[in-house]
């Protein structure tokens, strides 16, 4: 980035405008340099990258500023499944043109959540295209050394655990698109922006960062669908787990959806977006892990149990009978 | 980034089967976990961000184990001319459809020159995209504290410094598409050649960085035309400077170019895509800075002299009448 002046061009005069407010640290050079300073302060930095796309990850209808939290969010998201704390971020954003109004609500909506969690802007770059919109961010945290808290590492016996809500976004998509479950949400007003603003603005659990680090055995994030996100943990871990599924925490309006028919529990579950964390935690530091998520305003659910084995895990219903899960997760491609 | 196995998706597969070749740290976790670890080492982190867009920075037919090098080599080049030594990248990539073959170059392309540059991947993301080809690449260096080279800093006094030549890259594209300036190479294939690989896969000065670091008060790589990036210098460092256009390096192509009147040089010195090294040297570090050049097997070119003042830099004939430059660079916007 860079700043204006002599042969400051339109690209220039953009990040000038829109984007200099957000680079507090003294190592973004007020985005007038071509790289950034990051500062280890003797802790590891811990890298994540994630992209949103138009019509992908978003719709073009969307509010700016929510598009700009939901591409910081998500990254945020895994930094705190990680049990790292914010350290700053790099943005990415490919334009089909400059829209004054969009990027003064975009560049808002990011500032208001750099500084909500501590995550100030440190560089980027700024590209047209003639494709839909995308936004790349790259964002970084700090851990003490070697506290990275891997996928890996689950062992039999730790409690699966998952925060807030699941399957929350994937209804709120489903209105934004007009599919079947709007219709059921048709009178309930709150009940549709509860769940539309799910998937648009997920909350990520930064707050509960530190009790991770100190509980977890193994965490990710949430982002896919429940079902195949936590298939992964256990394959990187190298373990199963059986999952009780009335033990999975839904919001009142998802649990109205399911007992309506209008939705059943496969889709809430392999549904993407929930941003929520789910992790191992040996038996005998949940007490302590619950305490410390409750001191930081995160709600944790006990789900079920890490198993030895190899296979997929098991989610089993209220009568004992396991669910078939064809399509675990949202992929790409 | 994310490992098969159970619940592996498409996404996964297709990075563990291209990418993970490149994932050489062991901070990458081979591209297995969520995030990835930078270690500092005691040595300010240098972030770079920049992405390349399909139709913009290269062409869709262009060889994709060529794109994937532009791709890294971009943000290499900001590297080099901020004095920092790589240490590693992390990838987005927005694709269409999943092409093996053009997979397959791709990250040949990548794997090679991240070998050899010592820049080893650490993560990633694929998305998915209606729209034309993106990679966005955030790389990571090391300085020593505070070492870094920044813009700002150029003292009058000071030689202003390029590396290679200028205006290859500006010629190569505009061959690729046709321009007015293919016809002026159509008989002699080894320009055409050298010109249009000037373009697709720009070589960064990765060897010169301890020398810029050591020598440079100012420094910025060349990605946008000599005439705008040295602009920005001036202007980041509150000063002007004189430029001596006889002493601007050109390839043999481009000075036959130039001499048959084929092309102007203030196309030459405001095309983009060179991925030079600008830099103010003292006067008396010069000598110590050109045999440190040597060693590292980068040509070195003094071009003019940093002055006091704010206007724009002049750049004048072997006459010393002033070129006028109503476009000094390339802008997105």
């Amino acid at each position: 980035m860079t700043a204006p002046g002599a042969g400051a061009s339109g690209e220039d005069s953009l990040i000038a405008r829109y984007f200099r407010p957000l680079a507090t640290e003294p190592g973004a050079f007020d985005l007038a340099d071509d790289a950034a300073i990051l500062k280890a302060l003797g802790e590891d930095i811990v890298v994540t990258t994630d992209a949103i796309v138009e019509g992908v990850h978003f719709l073009p209808d969307d509010p700016p500023d929510t598009i700009a939290q939901k591409a910081l969010r998500v990254n945020l998201s895994d930094l705190a499944a990680k049990g790292a704390a914010p350290a700053g971020f790099v943005l990415t954003l490919a334009l089909r043109t400059v829209d004054d109004a969009w990027l003064t609500l975009f560049a808002r909506g990011l500032e208001v959540d750099a500084s909500r969690f501590g995550c100030p802007l440190l560089g980027g770059d700024t590209v047209s295209t003639p494709g839909p919109l995308m936004i790349s961010i790259t964002a970084f945290g700090r851990a003490g050394p070697g506290k990275m808290v891997r996928r890996g590492g689950a062992k039999p016996g730790d409690r699966v655990v998952v925060t807030g809500t699941i399957g929350d976004a994937a209804l709120g998509l489903d209105i934004l698109k007009g599919g079947r479950v709007a219709a059921a949400f048709a009178g309930d007003n709150a009940a549709r922006e509860m769940l539309i603003g799910r998937y648009r603005v997920p909350l990520p659990k930064t707050t509960l960062a530190p009790a991770v680090r100190d509980h977890a055995h193994a965490a990710m994030d949430v982002s896919d669908g429940l079902a195949g996100d936590l298939s992964k943990l256990c394959a990187a871990s190298g373990v199963s787990a059986v999952i009780d599924m009335p033990s999975i925490p839904l919001s009142p309006a998802a649990a109205a959806a399911l007992a309506a028919g209008g939705v059943g529990m496969e889709a809430l579950i392999s549904g993407g977006d929930d941003y929520e964390i789910v992790c191992a935690i040996p038996e005998d530091g949940f007490e302590d892990f619950a305490r410390a998520a409750a001191s930081a305003g995160v709600a944790v659910s006990s789900i079920g149990t890490v198993i030895a084995g190899r296979a997929a895990p098991k989610f089993l219903d209220a009568q004992g009978r396991e669910m078939s899960l064809p399509r675990r997760a949202y992929s790409h491609f």
